[in-house]
């Protein structure tokens, strides 16, 4: 069991209907040096791969983005969320639907941060579905930049997002993933990696 | 002239209206090092204060709560912003009106994250009428903790949250204070400190 496997079973909630709170130490309560290892995590994992550019989205990737950019080296950008498509300026803009609220956002990056040969590796802190996920890879590739790889702090194994984007060859590395949880016992149920 | 001010002539943009764009080092794109240097130096401006909890709002005060929340080796939360007053669970919120959109905007926190007796460090990217900071100071009074200081990044000074903020007697230390710019020229003035 890693790190962050451990700390889920020792702070992360069990409630109704597939939920796994981590926001005492993931995502509105941030541990410091828990990100550090995040951080150190993905280089480890990416070392080997030429990175220029670390691409995340607001706002709970913003924090484990820049812990990666940090062992990198290299800057970080995160794209903004908005529910308006009045959006102004030269940027990038995907509109991505999030399966569980059917609603609609469109995500945003200056075209200035992105360019061809750049070779992105994109970071967020969960991965369910994937709806946002898709938006930042759809994006990386409109700028004709490369997706190098996507690193994921806690993928929620039994949601399609993973699969999805792995069968599209991405290279996807998740720290945890989670294939179930059980309410009754409290228990998460992580798969061997 | 200090690192942030050196920064901010040679990558910021001044445009019409009082705008200063940062967004290729702070604020979209972030420089990595230039984060970390802010960080340590909200530490070295605080040294002497006790602190034990970071409190910033979403979204790119995430990244230098981070920074300095390393620096202190303390926890760091960031308040989320909800345009929704339908807000679960048991959490600190206010509503803070914008004076430049007259807009208003929830800020909350759990309440199991801010803590009597805690002494909060209140950290952002951008202070101009203050009116995300006066949530945050409100939150953190609610919860019975002290306000043990605040630190901002860029102060657009001839706006007037910091000035209200120092009146109030709280300590605010900005790195940068922006006091004019000028279109034409291109040029930033920032206040002697």
């Amino acid at each position: 069991m890693n790190f962050l496997e451990e700390r889920i079973l020792k702070d992360g909630i069990v409630e109704a209907g597939n939920v796994l709170k981590v926001d005492s130490f993931l995502n509105h309560q941030m541990d410091v040096k828990l990100l550090d290892r995040i951080g150190e995590e993905f280089y480890e994992r990416f070392s080997g791969t030429p990175i220029t550019k670390i691409l995340t989205i607001e706002t709970s990737g913003v924090a484990i983005a820049y812990a990666a950019a940090r062992c990198f080296g290299v800057p970080m950008v995160f794209a903004k969320k908005s529910k308006s498509i009045n959006i102004e300026g030269d940027v990038y803009t995907t509109e991505v639907e999030s399966f569980t609220h059917k609603k609609k956002n469109t995500v945003i990056v200056s075209k200035k941060f992105l360019n061809p040969g750049d070779n992105i590796l994109i970071i967020d802190d969960f991965l369910a579905n994937g709806c946002a996920l898709q938006g930042l890879i759809s994006i990386t590739e409109m700028a004709g930049a490369n997706v190098a790889g996507i690193g994921i702090a806690i993928e929620k194994g039994f949601q399609h997002g993973g699969t999805m984007i792995r069968n599209f060859g991405y290279r996807l590395e998740s720290i945890a993933i989670v294939d179930g949880m059980d309410v009754e016992s409290k228990t998460v149920y992580f798969r061997k990696q």
